[in-house]
């Protein structure tokens, strides 16, 4: 089989496969208790939220990955989500407990099982209810790590049409899942020791499970040799007995779920808690999906949170697992009858005594020192790798050094810090570094960095609310979201179908506007539209000394507009029109308004924000120099490239340089405390501009103003500029200066000064998505 | 004033004002019967239509048009409604009758008489009956110009500051408006002369004004030295007795209106006939509007049709109206208690006899040779139009001749053909003649030939309808199209409100197109994207030899695409990939699919065409070079530029050289005949092709495959191309190509081959300004 891998696929196909990963983790308050508070509502509905639910318990969030192509993808998407969540429920200030075993917990009657809505949400509660009388609340609070697995249809399919198979393609497949999973439940003690990590309990857990351990103050009790507690006997999560279903066909399994459900030793098919699970097309019909539409992919829920990573399981264990489940696939298999036995006796032998140095396990019936037979598994796989050209050398290491040095395992290094420190304190420590670690971040969205500031916002608007997003084109920034069987496409944030095709069509040209504006009784500053540089020469005289703008007919970014506030001579208007005409063929004059210019951000029937923008300057300390602050404001988080970052850095430029000696000072000058430097004229984010919020500020009557703008041209989603004397008076003057058909939004979400808006809301608002 | 005029106005903005002209006309059969069809449904509700409707006679169309503020653009936009009249009523081959009086006519029972829609309508329909029975049906059939008349705000503005005139500037508009008035009065004997042209009447008008002329052979009358049998005393179209209001003010005016009326001279003020009318801004209410809102407009009701231009008044004659407009301000006045009495004289003389070399007129109270009197007046207009710099010598010239020698009027050389031909067969041969015309050029839009063809297409729909188009950007092909109240931006025709913002993003895109065929199930070529030609290099091997096409992921007029029919080697491909590079940097490759590639054009929920397309090419005749036959298919009058022409002309440039080259043949040999050589690969109109139209040819299968992706889009407007095998054959292999979210729509209009298609309809329809 390794061969047909060899000559008839890439490295980079071999490791293709599909990858989900679902993270449980209990809500605990800044002590380390149980959140008894309801799951955040953002969320949504938990029943149709596909990746923030709950698990057993209302204060369980369940987090879900789709199904990824990657480990890095997969890692991000998991990140992005822990981030999310941690930032949510920092709101009612919990924290995000990061150990599989329980907080500081209350008895049974006082652990708040999940609430769902709606009729299947009433069997969901009802199946709950149930678990809780059967096996008690606080066992069902223990989280993990539950890793979904599938090969690639190409893969697959290579393999099936080179072996020669007789079989059909699902049969074909059936049985590669199936020699995967045995072979899974032969070697998962090797996961659990290499990922294990539940060495502690806390005193508020099962009193029977506490007496398996030892205590040692703070309310801790510890395991002495143990991995994980969570897949040993004492403390687990496991049937009242041990099942040992028919894995050799898929008929075979059925057969055994139906009897094992006969017999009342679980109520249904998914009460079988194995380590690893064969996974149907229609979870509604566990059973009869699988018969019919064979095995879609596997399931292991043998990991334990890894403590020591925020989102619960390290990169480079996915990227082990990855090539261990090749080597599974790979690996030859002997059966006799008590194979399965022997499987769990190594399974719990590894949870209770994983970090002994001289554990024995029953290889094939007969008893093999663990480290000799670790070490030789991963020699297996260090030669596939080599074999296969996978370049996935790091993590077999890292794994070799985890048996050769104890020590260096998840479960030594968090039972280390627990007997200093304690069981609560360790973890919330833990607990509280992921927390200022996703909220200083919380402006990125990991996994999608690449993308524009704006999409990253409302992509993570629509994770949060569990609305379905496929990302489509990353370079375009182009997303589907979907949720209810309503899909929309959206394009860079706002161009969505809200919008008519018209509408921007008009927007982006200046004389329309002003024409549509005028006719809708909206008040536009007054001026005249040239066609060339010679007719703006004839006609310029009449503008010697006025104050006027001149600009191009279609702007970008402000660029070719020249101000003349205090009026200019005629040379001085035409080397205007010059600049103007270098950035379109039609340029514009227009009286000029003093006062302050402030972008209206409509979306559907409301002003969402109101922002000032002030051209990029620094504030003298008496100190340094104009380049040194620029320096140092340049090292704020928001400022970077002006697309992946809120704000963008200031850059000395020509024209800033210029600036400067006009005001007859130079970067190396030192301003006076206090004292403000404007480095520019023009105040775009884009030049190094700062956002500063008024959305609160702004008096109501210019924002029916703006309001008012956005419809007359039917526009969803419009960036109003409006020049406004006094935003206070509803009778200062003003004047429309250009409205904007694709928003910037980062900069209202993350503004320089101010109040952060939350804008991904607002969109899915607009377009249909929320409510 | 004159220096006012001359200090502070420049001379465009004097020539600068609003004008309107209104022209009415007979249908009638070949052989110059009046057509007793109904007006043709298309042009709608008679009483919504702005530019085309009904007069007193269901026959008697009444073409206006808007207000223009340049003698070009009025002239024509009135040549455009022209030429749309033309071709509408040639459905019913009927003609469009070019004289003032009326063709064959029956007697007045049989006469029919305009109906009407709704509650107005009924209204509109008795005044008529009422008229019938007072003046009979006969005279109400003669049809004329209206010309209607403004200064612009600018220039009154200007006169009311600069004069200092103490007067409100609504009591100074009305003065000027009535001062021109009086003169108008007072020298409509000149226009009479200069512009009169109804010489003759057919034997079936009225007796008693047959009795007026002398009888001539072919059923026709003829005047012996009259110009205007229209503005005579005879035949005219007058009031019972002659009436002579108060000009002096408007409320003198009002006043003696309301006499009139009390009196039962007439029964409202539009029955007034008089030579020129003040005009109210509320039609409704004309006496309290005048009086509330001043005078909006002069209207001048003496001018003949001119036969002899299509549009019924020359482009001369209009020029020398506005500059005779502004010689009635200027000119000064003498009152005495008969002046309208004398200029009642003076009308009627010229209409009767102004053909008469010695004919004398009154001017305040003396008789003067109307030669020297019209020498005088010319003169004068020449000093203002030399003094004022206006550069209109040229229509005051050709006003003198018309003087000097009266054999180069109108009137007489219309009188001249009629003796020689008759009555009816001079019209009708002028109507054929214009109708020829018309035909010849109905691809065209009369002062829109700037415009995209496209948008021609639209805007010559939308005034046939009858629905408002106000030109927005002539250079972006904007207009905005209004009825009802439902007001439309259209740009290029085809890009609208009923797209939404984000289909056209997501067409253009064609990765993400593909993907959304997909998931509905629409095949489309299997292929794969390269992002750099690294890439491509790496991957291209595996399509040696293979049918594919390599092509820029955003194409444009399918530049940069290579097809490899037979398969290419490696160095073929990857020199279409650097071709492909140069069009964008993402380029694709995908599988070729033999068979044509037509073009399905979509609106709303219907395949409106269908066309495939051919590469340049020409067929032999055994005699002509390549060249040669290219020049005389250059010839073709669809053959343009491309935007304003349906097709595009042929060029040879190097890529068809080289095409030919590689069929070892040059421009230079002579194809059999019969022989079709092709002279590049692609097959873009754009590049010379002719397109085929297929509409009822393609089998509707495919016309639903189409219709479906479009759909998937949620496209209103979509060019589809597929290529089929056999377009006959549903079961035949197809594939879409591309969708484009802005089709070009002549091709499908004006096709090489095939029937032309009425699509400016189709886009009405869909953006719901028709049913």
């Amino acid at each position: 089989m390794i061969e047909i891998l060899k000559n008839k696929m890439t490295p980079e196909s071999i490791l293709t496969a599909g990858f989900g990963v679902e993270r449980e983790g209990l809500r605990v308050t800044p002590q380390g208790k149980l959140a008894l508070t309801p799951h955040p509502p953002v969320f949504g509905d938990k029943l149709k939220n596909p990746y923030i639910t709950t698990d057993f318990s209302e204060s369980q969030v369940e987090l879900v990955t789709p199904v990824c192509y990657s480990v890095t993808e997969t890692y991000d998407f998991l990140e992005a989500l822990t981030d999310i969540v941690i930032n949510e429920i920092d709101g009612d200030e919990e924290l995000f407990w990061p150990y599989s075993m329980p907080c500081d917990i209350p008895e049974d009657k006082n652990i708040p099982i999940s609430t769902y809505q709606g009729e299947s949400g009433k069997k969901a509660r009802e199946y709950r209810e149930k678990l809780m009388a059967k096996y008690g609340g606080k066992r069902q609070l223990i989280s993990g790590i539950h890793y979904n697995f599938s090969f690639s249809d190409d893969f697959l399919e290579i393999l099936w049409k080179e072996s020669g198979s007789e079989l059909t393609y699902k049969d074909f497949k059936d049985k590669i899942y199936l020699k995967v999973l045995r072979n899974y439940l032969r070697y998962r003690w090797l996961i659990i020791y290499l990922m294990g990590c539940t060495p502690g309990l806390h005193e508020s857990y099962i009193k029977k499970c506490l007496d398996c351990m030892e205590k040692n103050g703070h309310q801790t009790f510890l395991s002495q040799g143990g991995t994980s507690a969570r897949n040993g006997n004492c403390s687990g999560y496991k049937n009242e007995i041990d099942l040992y279903p028919d894995y050799s066909s898929v008929s075979g399994f059925i057969g055994s779920i139906k009897e094992f459900i006969s017999r009342k030793n679980i109520s249904e098919a998914k009460e079988l808690y194995a380590q690893i699970r064969l996974k149907p097309k229609d979870f509604a019909n566990v059973l009869g999906s699988l018969e019919r539409d064979g095995i879609q992919y596997l399931e292991i829920r043998t990991i334990d949170l890894n403590p020591f990573d925020k989102c619960g399981i390290a990169k480079v264990d996915l990227e082990f697992l990855n090539i261990f489940m090749l080597f599974l696939l790979l690996e030859g298999e002997e059966f006799f009858e008590t194979w399965q036995q022997e499987a769990l006796i190594n399974e719990v032998a590894v949870a209770e005594h994983g970090l002994e140095s001289d554990l024995e396990l029953l290889d094939k019936q007969h008893w093999t020192l663990k480290t000799a037979w670790a070490e030789d598994v991963l020699g297996k796989m260090a030669e596939i790798n080599e074999y296969l050209n996978l370049n996935q050398d790091h993590c077999i290491e890292v794994m070799l050094n985890r048996v050769k040095n104890p020590q260096t395992t998840y479960a030594y290094r968090l039972k280390e810090l627990m007997t200093e420190k304690g069981y609560i304190r360790t973890n919330l420590e833990l607990a509280n570094k992921y927390k200022s670690e996703s909220v200083k971040e919380h402006y990125h969205l990991k996994g999608f960095e690449n993308w524009e500031l704006s999409t990253q916002i409302l992509i993570k608007e629509a994770l949060t609310r569990g609305i379905k997003v496929t990302p489509v084109d990353a370079s375009e920034n182009i997303i589907a979201l979907e949720k209810d069987g309503h899909k929309e496409y959206v394009k860079q944030a706002t161009k969505t179908s809200a919008d008519t095709y018209i509408t921007p069509l008009l927007m982006e040209n200046k004389v329309v506007t002003k024409m549509i504006l005028k006719e809708n009784g909206i008040p536009v500053p007054k001026g005249e539209e040239f066609f060339s540089f010679e007719e703006a020469s004839v006609k310029l005289p009449k503008y010697v000394g006025k104050k006027v703008v001149i600009k191009p007919k279609s702007t970008n970014f402000g660029l070719g507009i020249c101000i003349y506030n205090n009026g200019g001579s005629f040379d001085e208007l035409l080397e205007g029109a010059r600049i103007a005409f270098e950035h379109d063929n039609t340029i514009l004059i227009e009286e000029y308004i003093a006062g302050l210019e402030y972008r209206f951000l409509t979306m559907g029937d409301d002003v969402v924000a109101v922002l000032h923008r002030r051209p990029a300057n620094v504030v003298g300390d008496g100190i340094l120099t104009i380049q040194e602050l620029i320096d140092i404001k340049n090292q704020h988080p928001y400022r970077g490239d002006g697309h992946t970052s809120p704000l963008k850095k200031i850059e000395l430029d020509d024209q800033s340089q210029m600036f400067l000696k006009k005001q007859g000072i130079s970067v190396l000058s030192v301003p006076k405390p206090g004292e403000v430097v404007y480095l520019r004229g023009n105040s775009n984010i884009s030049t190094g501009g700062d956002s500063i919020d008024y959305t609160e500020e702004m008096h109501p009557y210019f924002s029916k103003i703006a309001l008012a703008a956005a419809r007359a041209f039917d526009a969803k989603f419009c960036g109003i500029d409006i020049i406004i004397e006094d935003y206070k008076n509803p009778k200062s003057a003003y004047g429309i200066i250009e409205l904007n058909f694709n928003p910037a939004i980062m900069m209202h979400a993350y503004p320089f000064e101010g109040k952060e808006r939350r804008l991904g809301y607002n969109i899915l608002k607009t377009i249909g998505l929320a409510e």
